[in-house]
Parts: C-alpha cells; sequence; structure tokens
C-alpha cells in the first residue's frame, strides 16, 4: 500500500458506483476525474468530500467562478499541481479568461511576498 | 536588531514622508498602518511594495473585491493574522458581506483539505 | 552543482560506505534508498540524520507504527512525494492496512481543512 | 467584519443551538469551545464541520487517541496554536502521557526536516 | 487556460521582447529561462517580477551568493523543484561549492524542525 | 499535558542540568532560552537538539552569520516569531547591520513569491 491504486468504475461496489454516477450526472462528463478514482480507496471519504465540494462550491453570496478563482489561489501557495489544473480547467469554463489567471495570479504572488514580510518584521496588528 | 521598530512619520526620512503621503492620499486615511511603518526600515522595500501593491490591487480583468478575497485566501493559508485582518478590512469596505466571508472560509478550508488528500494519494494529473 | 547526484556504494568513501553498511544491516535491505545516496553527498549530515532517524523512529512510549503514521502525517501536509511513498513503504511493512491509510488520510484532510479555518477566523485560545 | 465575533448560546438561533446541544451532549462539556462559537457565523461550514468531525474522529481501523496525535502532528507542522492547545487537551484525556507527546513532537521535528532535506537535494523517488 | 503556455521569443509583443533582451544581455545568455516565458503571458507581471528582481538580487549590503544562498533555503522550505534548480545554478556561477551547498541544506533542515518544535510546545517568547 | 511546561534549571535533573551547564558555558549566557527549557521535557530530543545545533550552526563552508541569515529566511517563511527573534539576535551579535536584515526580508519576500508563481503557472525546468 505504498501508493494507492486509482478505482475504476468497471471495478468499483455498487456504493461507489452511485458516488461516481452522482459526479458525472452533475458535472455532466462521461467519466469521473483521478481525484475521485483515488478517494474511492476510503468510500467513507469519497462520499464526505463529494457532499461537502457540492455544499461549498455552488453559487451562493459568492458566484461559482469567484469560488473557482480562491481554490485556485489557495492551491498555488501549497503547491498542489494537480488541483491547480482542474481548477484552472473548472475556473475556464465557467468564464476566466487569460486576463483574470494572469491577475489571479499576481494577486496570489503578492499575498504570499506581504505575508512573510509581515512575519519576518514581526509587524503587530494596528489598534482599532 | 533582533526586532525592528516602526518609523513614525515625524521621525521619518523625506523619501519615506513622500511615500507615507502618497499612500494616506491614495487611500483616504490619516495614518499609515503598521505595515509600512515597519517596511519603513528599508525604504526600498517600502516603494517597490507601495508601487507593486498599487499596480496588482486595483481593478481590471478582476475587480477590486474579489482580489481582496484572493488575498485574504492566500493570507489565512498561509496563518498571517495581521494580513487577514487588515484585507477583511479593506474587502468589507468594499462590500463583502458576513455571508461573502463565510462561504470563502468555506472555500479556502475545503480547498486546503483537498490539496493535502491529493498529495497524500499522490493522484496524477488526468490524461487531457 | 544545481542539481546532486546520488553517491552509490562503489564511489562511496570509506565513511560513508561505513554508514551505507549500517542502514543495511539495521534494515536487512541489499541497497540504501536515494535519500541516503543523496544526503551522501553531506557526510555530516548523512551520519547524524542516520543517527536521529534511528533514536526517533523506535518504539518507546509510542510504537513503530504510529511514528511511521504521523511521519507520513508531515509528509502529506508538507507535499513530500518521496516521503510519503517511502514512509507509507515502511508503514505497510508495519501493519499499515488500507483501512488505515484512508483515515490516516481523512484526519490529515481535516485537520489541514480546520486549521485554516482557525486562522480565517481568528478564533482565539479558549479560557483554561 | 475585519474581525468575526463568536456567536454565544444566548444569542444562538434554533439551528445553531441544535448543533451546540448535539456538541455539549456527545462531548459531555458545558459550554462550546470558540472554535464552534466561531464558525457558527456560518451556520452551513458549523453542521458540516461538526458532521464531518464526528465521522472521521471516532474509533475505526486507528483508534481515538492515535488520530489526535495525527491531528496534532498536522497542527504543528502548519503553526495552529488553538488547534494544537485543543487537541493535544483532547489527546490527554484519551491517554496521552508527556512520553508520548515528547516522542511526537520529535517525529513531527525530524519529518519536517527530512521533507525539506528531500525537495532541498531534489530526491526522486526509488525504483520500486 | 487550464494549462498556460510558454511565450517563445519569435511570438512575443514587442514589449515582452524588449524585456527579453533586457533579461539576456543583463544575464548574457542566448534565451530567457522558462520562468520569464510562463510570466509573459501577463506582460505586467513580466515587467513588475523583472524590475524587481534586478533590485533585490544584485550586491548590497548582502553579497550576490549569499542571497542565491537564503533564495534557495527559501525554495526547499516551500518545494519549489524549479526555483531550487535555477537559483542553485546561480549560486554555482557565483561561487557556491558542494560544500556549502550541503552546509546550507543542514541549516535549512534544522531550522525546519526546530521551527515546529518551537510551535508544538508553544515556546513564549523570552523575556528581553 | 494540553500545555508543556518550562523546565527551569533549579527543578532540572542532572542530566539536564548537564546540558543546560553546557549551553551556558558554549554561549556565555546566565540563563538558557525557553527553547531549551521547552524541549527539557523530553531529555533525549533536548540532548539531540543541542547536539546538532552544535555541529551545524558553526562555521564551516559556510560562515556563521550567513547560517544566521538562513535560518531567519526559513523561520520567516514558515511564520515562527520566537525563532525569527532568537536567530535575529544572534545574527546581530555576529553582525547583522539593519541594511543587511531589509535586503534579507527583501529577498524573503521575493523568493516566496516567485516560488508560487512558478507553481500556479506550472513552469516546467529548463532543458539542461
Amino acid at each position: 500500500m505504498a501508493s494507492p491504486n486509482p478505482i475504476e468504475y468497471s471495478d468499483a461496489s455498487i456504493e461507489i458506483r452511485e458516488i461516481y454516477d452522482e459526479i458525472k450526472l452533475t458535472r455532466g462528463i462521461q467519466d469521473v476525474s483521478n481525484f475521485w478514482k483515488y478517494l474511492a480507496n476510503d468510500p467513507v471519504t469519497l462520499r464526505r468530500t463529494w457532499t461537502s465540494l457540492k455544499e461549498i462550491m455552488g453559487p451562493g453570496a459568492l458566484d461559482s467562478l469567484t469560488k473557482e478563482l480562491i481554490y485556485i489561489a489557495v492551491s498555488a501557495t501549497n503547491n498542489c499541481a494537480y488541483c491547480i489544473r482542474s481548477h484552472s480547467a473548472s475556473a475556464s469554463s465557467k468564464g476566466m479568461t487569460d486576463a483574470m489567471f494572469g491577475e489571479l495570479m499576481a494577486v496570489v504572488g503578492m499575498a504570499n511576498e506581504t505575508n512573510k514580510l509581515v512575519h519576518g518584521y514581526q509587524v503587530p496588528l494596528d489598534s482599532p
């Protein structure tokens, strides 16, 4: 188990297939992505993660595209290549332009820089 | 120098005062925040950071509020309390509601969770 | 030196060979892993790291498997693919099942999520 | 909204009170901790986080104490003081001794050190 | 736009070519590295990043080699393989020996270890 | 044990006192800092950490001050306030000027920014 394997639909239990089916239907895709196929090694986590993502990522006080941009910002900060790529694809399908991606990256870079300057200089909270 | 000190306007060089003045004028505030007073220990970094922030944070392909939300997302991921607080104040002044902050945090939490699940399960890139 | 090279046993100094021999003997393996072959570029770090790992990872108040799980938790949080893989192999050899790995990942994901929620909401310490 | 406020039971909606009541009952405590009082600013996140934590942290393939140790390991790596403290309290109540905490910290420290050595030396995966 | 593409000189706008030319001239190289070709997707960030790097990385109170070592230290901590490799090449060209790289890594590893021990043990500031 | 306590010399075992004495003698100080008093909760970690730090931080291929600067760079990246403060004090005592600290922070900030830009743009390694 030094390296988990993806679970394909054809090899999946009924419980897993039901979740795969719901993901495919919701997203209008032919096959679920690797993320779900790996999580399926733990059906409890597969179900909880899918349920949580559905609850969180839909439009609400923030629109769906803004949520994808935030996801990319966190993923770039954490160096998660898979996540950057999959959420960039989602964001593009929801209207992210190249110019928006460029500005997103500029903010992410700047925030990471100033976060560390604040730590290094030990800047105290402003009095209210 | 184990702990830098803030540089107040009254003690600042002309070069620093010019930048402070520009920050105050641009933002319509009475005094610059601690971030700038600490960076002023290195006037080159003070000037570059202010110039860069002005260039990055204004409205463009992304609006100003969205940029503030992204800034908060990075700062929460990096645990920069000062940055979370100051950019939450900016975001609020630009229209962030409590509901928007709540959804922002939900996305940030979820992105951090799934980023680490991807790492732990070593999920490979999807074939295009 | 933009990219260090591994040092194979046949090319190693006597000092390095002695450590390689001890690692192989202790772990019952034919050849040391890449981690040691790269650290061997700095024999002082090679020796100290091996000595420290031996001291830390053996059974004590915590058993060896629990220590491997903790190692994986940190490595997934830090996105160290090599470390996740090598310590998952160690953990498996010490009894980690697929179900245990799944629950480990679930805790790691959740801890990363709530850590960032705590930062974002600036939750203060509970009074004792 | 630059700084969210905790929501006390007396000021909470019925929806929030129900979750608070369940947390108090499940854990046998008089009042919920600050973490829940801050999350209550977003009742959807409050409910999802509580439901997820209940599902994840109970005994399964891993016992409850081991899960708390893993939680502390992640929280120390992420520098979440609140989380370290609250999960150390939980771990202690489940049997963590001072010696166990000491060994936990030793593993966490060592894993963080070797993670970065692997990155710095760019150690490639071992051939299987 | 799930995956940005590099912009080669032959396909670049005049604005981008001017920056490429300046980078090539300053560094005495035939072609700019991938970092610049990707940043060129956002010419504003390309220009600002180049201008900032020039201002920061030249010799000042700290010599150029020391600055490259610091860059590598941060990049190893953040697990940026590209950055480690490119700044190790720069450092080597400025005189970094294998022994220096080894000691750099030793300090980086130790600092990451003790940083996390400090967090885990919640060590308070020493009284002055 | 939700919060470890420092171990003062007067309450320390002989084993711990010997290490405290060596630290005080080596560094020419009256009392050891909090870091050591907290690590003393685990005498094995106390001894190993002191031995390792002595081996790593002394002058070698890199001088002592450069090593302190690297330590600060990592600590600012990891947001370890205690570590930034204590190693800034050490660096100052070894000759770090305010101008050097300013340039150190500038490099740390820039490295953190470009590290994340590289992740976000998914910049591939340059061909050799």
